[in-house]
């Protein structure tokens, strides 16, 4: 084994894992939409790493960027005005509706959650936060009070506070309805629980713009303007977390611009940059942000607004921009849904498919009818790795959980590499079914 | 006004302040110790911007190393292995005491200390946790929530099963005795927590190894020891923050290596890479890592071991052992203190001088016999403005907070340096007291 593999297995903590399980493959080279390993063998990266890395690997504009910014000034102290700093709150604020105001710079999701509750109670002068079950919002003792996957119960107590409701799951409708006459109880409950809890305590509805690591669940049409609409009523702040969603992923800049919605405050991170270096943002509504020139921020760290963060962040919104990608995710969504579509038409394991640019999950089941799970919530992969063992072997990186298979390729993707990728996932379920299919 | 203040103003929010009354710096330069802001004006960075700067500015080894990976591969995520990553895990762990095994990579102080409480709690099986009241930890619910300092109040509730204790805060004991007599009551009333509390429902203790931010309080001889064994008898772990006493801040690579302890977890962020770009990290005993080898860890973020942060780390540790930086802070330990001392003999309203390595402050008070502090404590600036305001003028960036000024030059600094700018200081003070004094 090399160097590298041993210095990881003897001395490297992996993020939500048993330690004594892991092998992990040795990374050394990307470029755009490819990465490979220590043995040369290529990869497409279909989940852009984590879901961060829109822009691709290695995008040379991007990393021009952070030499340039490291040259000239590699770290200035929250306190004091920064060129890249205010550059780039300016622009971020201008791809936003006119109603938005300010920019709080964070380090990633769960920073930027953390402070959006902090800015939202502080505002409204209350203190509860609903969210849904089926959310993740980051792993610190806030955001992960926030979440409602099954990472949360281990570490609580955790920030209280918090309510979780349940989600727009079609697929699998908490309150037994059909989509064609159901009332949309997936908006309307979260009504109830609000008045069960007093209106007058409830601060805000955070929600993930479309659900993502839980199964990206596209919210039917009319639910995210309901919520909207709900939250007025009782003068409570709307936060859309666009960690995921945000540049580019749902086909626009932000995933709530797929509705008829102004959120009060969005929380962004990994494809704001890429993931290049470390950065999270808050960006608040004017009346928000005018309410903080009165009153104390009560959020700080020491890389807030890190010069070098935001200098990578400029570039990659002039990429996204100037070289057309968020126009390209959204010519090629129609794309990615029909070949999942057409996978789902050919292999009866695939349950369900939802999509929204190039944000899509395939929903494995062992029988269509009962829709039963190919591999249980929150269990063991189960039969699932019979799939994931043949995606890693031709070559495909595909995050797959449970039994939901993503496709959440860098949204500089070709149309041609689109194709090819589908084209050997469609293989590998090939194969597995034949295993599969005969236990 | 320049665009890039222009900017700030109109669109980013600021930490920990009230928007409407900054008008903050811009920094367009720096250089070792110095930083210039847009006038051209040159500042002595006294404060190693929030003590994160051990390295002093631009350094250009960790510039290089920055500019060097991002050419390479600018990111990986955390469930894959790589090489700095790999690397910079084996570098720390052969900086701290035989006993430590593994190393868990975080985004910067506050979320390296919500990671070490769940490691400390998933370890331990309990879920107490004591820490000071004089303590910052972070800003994060799970990090404020261990801070004892007035940011905690405002945004409670957060994280419950933090108890916090009082500070060996030997110029103003809470005890009411003096140091000669006292019988070490600040370790001793610990004990007595814990009994309260029941010894089997605390995981941890968490101490700054210095107590940073909130006045510089070196423990006295004996301290610390006596925490541990406290711990020990209880099977309690102790977790050191050295987030700001780390990389040389106190003459030594961790705060704790001043003290005959070793503890079971330490926390790092700040000089571990001097902030260039953002790094934390959570060093844990092999007894921790061998547990989860077989535990799930229940801690992640997307940013865990980025390349770029840790390739900056490596090459700053390098550059703090090939220059001798770390022996300099230990060399100029004595004269900085000395210094200080001269000041506090020449000026009545220093109090108390408090200091370790390049780790000082002085304590202002109205009146040496009823130490009243000169302005008071969470309150407005008040007479300290007339400090603060001639130390700008001269030039010089210093960490003022109520009746503290601090000291905390980055680790490169030289004695002339140091000399002169402690000259400066003594400048200030002579004139401030004209004003003061006379009011």
């Amino acid at each position: 084994m090399s160097e590298a593999y041993d210095n990881d297995r003897s001395y490297v903590l992996h993020s939500w894992s048993v330690q004594g399980k892991l092998s992990p493959k040795v990374i050394t080279r990307g470029d755009g939409v490819f990465f490979w390993d220590e043995n040369g063998k290529r990869y497409y990266d279909l989940g852009a790493q984590l879901v961060n890395l829109n822009i691709g690997h290695q995008h040379p504009k991007v990393v021009q960027a952070i030499k340039d910014q490291a040259d000239k000034l590699s770290y200035v102290a929250p306190q004091f005005a920064e060129e890249m700093r205010g550059k780039l709150a300016k622009r971020i604020i201008e791809l936003l509706p006119e109603e938005f105001g300010k920019c709080f710079f964070t380090l990633g999701g769960a920073d930027s959650n953390e402070n959006a509750i902090k800015i939202a109670r502080a505002f409204t002068g209350k203190n509860k936060i609903i969210t849904r079950f089926r959310s993740y919002h980051g792993a610190t003792y806030g955001a992960i009070a926030l979440t409602g996957d099954p990472r949360r119960p281990p570490v609580e107590p955790a920030m209280p506070g918090v309510i979780h409701c349940f989600d727009p799951y079609c697929y699998r409708c908490t309150f037994g309805q059909k989509p064609e006459s159901c009332g949309m109880q997936c908006a309307e409950h979260i009504r109830e629980i609000i008045q069960y809890e007093t209106p007058e305590t409830v601060a805000a509805v955070m929600m993930e713009s479309v659900t993502g690591s839980n199964g990206i669940l596209v919210p039917p049409k009319g639910y995210m303007e309901r919520v909207r609409e709900i939250c007025d009523e009782f003068g409570i702040l709307l936060i859309c977390d666009e960690v995921m969603t945000g540049f580019g992923r749902t086909g626009k800049w932000f995933g709530f611009q797929n509705f008829d919605i102004v959120p009060d405050i969005v929380t962004m991170a990994k494809g704001v940059n890429s993931g290049y270096v470390p950065l999270g943002v808050v960006a608040v509504q004017k009346k928000i942000a005018d309410f903080f020139d009165d009153a104390m921020l009560y959020c700080g760290l020491t890389y807030s607004g890190h010069p070098v963060s935001c200098a990578a962040a400029l570039a990659c919104l002039d990429a996204y921009e100037e070289e057309g990608h968020i126009d390209n995710a959204a010519r090629l969504a129609p794309v990615q849904a029909e070949l999942l579509e057409g996978l789902k038409a050919k292999h009866p394991l695939v349950g369900d498919v939802r999509s929204i640019g190039l944000f899509s999950v395939m929903e494995m089941v062992k029988d269509r009818e009962t829709r039963e799970p190919l591999s249980p919530w929150n269990g063991a992969p189960g039969l699932m790795a019979e799939i994931s063992r043949r995606f890693d072997e031709k070559g495909l990186s595909v995050f797959v959980r449970w039994n939901y298979i993503f496709l959440t390729p860098p949204v500089i993707i070709t149309e041609e590499q689109l194709r090819d990728a589908i084209a050997l996932m469609d293989e590998c379920l090939t194969e597995a079914e034949k295993v599969i299919l005969d236990v």
